[in-house]
């Protein structure tokens, strides 16, 4: 580990007996019995972002590193805890941007109350690689959220506003550069997605037992919730909580809302009266919203209510996930 | 994760509650109270490994990639329990290489009896990434192995043979077919590292608390254990527990073996009769040779007996890891 990277990894301290700052191998750190949840995403260049799209720091790219990777440890109800990184870099990345990469990796690390443990640094002869494993527990008495266990009846409710990363990507594949206020947004909601780990936390305690991030889709979540429960679901395009401006905009902005969405938000299930305590709970707490846009039902498949009328919408299953 | 891996997934059981087989977004596994030794470590295609190398199929390109994260943790003294594994793949490379890459990941991970409880795919423009992230406990009522704490006059002991890996790599780069058996040995070294798992625990059991793996060079680790103390060292060439072929072959075969070693191997410090104690266990339950190659002593500096002269050899210290 560079010398120079030692301000930005945690000091052993609490739990964290040997950390990256030591010259050992690996990392130690104290754990009590109970539940680890543990997850590893990648960002690769070209692929999940482009250092040439406008504004794009360093710093941002660490953030979205750890954002990424602590929704997944919120998807499941956990209080993240340690990270590991591992960075791939060519030799056109300056010292100065490594340091800023750790800086927004420590930045939403210690938002979350995670510690930097460890990392590894690689030369590559390419695209920058970047990974982050993180290790979240458990409350005690707590189960993990899951996306199985929804039942017939039950309502689907998704945290924050839904639609904005997608409309970013639009603009960044498109090499617009952001104008408005309402596109400086969008983009900012790909650079630096906020992960809904407290959000989690509230959604267990009133109760709710299913969950899932929608960083695939929303569409794609409600899906996967859906078939793991053998149920279809209906969903009503005008409860989407879409972004106001892309509403307004946009011709079915539902649509892109729905289908394309890589917003970093949580979609759960459960009956309507633990999703009206949530909603209370979130709004208070949080000042987040939580809308409730459609129902599981008995049956395959889901449909869209739009204008009145149920429009189906074929599965993205099979093949989807090639190689992500 | 690809459905068609789900054989080489670790199923469900023991601590192991949610593995990478289910829908959800991370894996989730019992702890007991202790420690949790953690680690994280990356290959590069083109860097770390090449695919026109004679003869290196992807599944052992896998076995590599556990046995160098499981030697990190044998490094600290850990029992391996769970693995994520996230890999950026090309378009070229084939689901049949895919499968191959976690069949070899899955043979090392079982037999070091760790589980694979999670992982990422990621499409990547360039060359393969191959990450492992790597958890493993402390036995309760024991420390982990670390570098600092070494005390002048202890010794200096390196487990297995050394050299044959850095020979292989020699090989390899200079685009030589293996061809004698002690050539393909020194290849094998390359590609199926043994990772020092249970010699650590031995290590650990009679008391030794000093030690680091040497797979940045045996030299290198020397320096660090002496210079996390403190002090310097004298190391015995003729000591150095060189492949035999190696040594008939080359004429100071010593300073390869010292110097530019990559082999999986331990080097501990302590007290002469530990390590004996250690020699015999090790040689008894394993089958391991342990050899005792210097000293630790008072003074800055590592120094080399070579034919009854002692010769100097310069620092590798500062600036020497840069991107490592």
């Amino acid at each position: 580990m560079l010398r120079s990277l030692r301000p930005y990894l945690s000091p052993a301290s609490g739990p964290l007996e040997i950390g990256a700052r030591e010259e050992d191998d690996a990392a130690v750190w104290r754990t009590e019995p109970g539940r680890v949840v543990a997850t590893v995403d990648t960002m690769v260049e070209g692929i999940d972002f482009r250092l040439d799209w406008p504004a794009y720091p360093f710093r941002l790219l660490g953030r979205r590193l750890m954002a990424i990777n602590l929704s997944d440890l919120a998807a499941m109800g956990a209080q993240p805890r340690h990270a590991l990184i591992s960075l791939c870099l060519p030799g056109r990345v300056r010292l100065r941007d490594v340091r800023e990469l750790y800086r927004g990796i420590g930045e939403r690390a210690r938002a979350a109350g995670c510690t930097v443990a460890g990392g590894d640094l690689s030369g590559i002869d390419g695209p920058i690689v970047l990974t982050a494993a993180l290790f979240g527990t458990i409350r005690p008495g707590r189960r993990p959220l899951r996306r199985s266990g929804a039942r017939s009846g039950w309502a689907l409710a998704v945290t924050g506003t839904v639609g904005r990363a997608a409309a970013g990507i639009g603009l960044l594949l498109a090499e617009k550069q952001p104008k408005t206020s309402a596109e400086r947004r969008w983009v900012r909601a790909v650079y630096d997605p906020q992960p809904r780990v407290e959000a989690a936390q509230i959604l267990q305690s009133v109760g709710i037992r299913v969950a899932g991030d929608i960083s695939d889709g929303l569409y794609r979540e409600i899906e996967r919730i859906a078939q793991s429960a053998c149920l279809g679901a209906v969903v009503e395009a005008d409860q989407l909580p879409l972004d106001a401006d892309l509403r307004r905009s946009r011709k079915h902005a539902w649509a892109g809302g729905l289908m394309e969405s890589e917003d970093y938000e949580l979609l759960c299930a459960a009956p309507r009266p633990l999703l009206e305590a949530a909603r209370r709970r979130l709004r208070r707490d949080l000042d987040l919203q939580l809308s409730i846009i459609g129902t599981l039902e008995r049956g395959r498949g889901i449909r869209v209510r739009v204008d009145g009328k149920l429009v189906v919408i074929p599965s993205l299953g099979a093949g989807y996930e090639h190689f992500r």
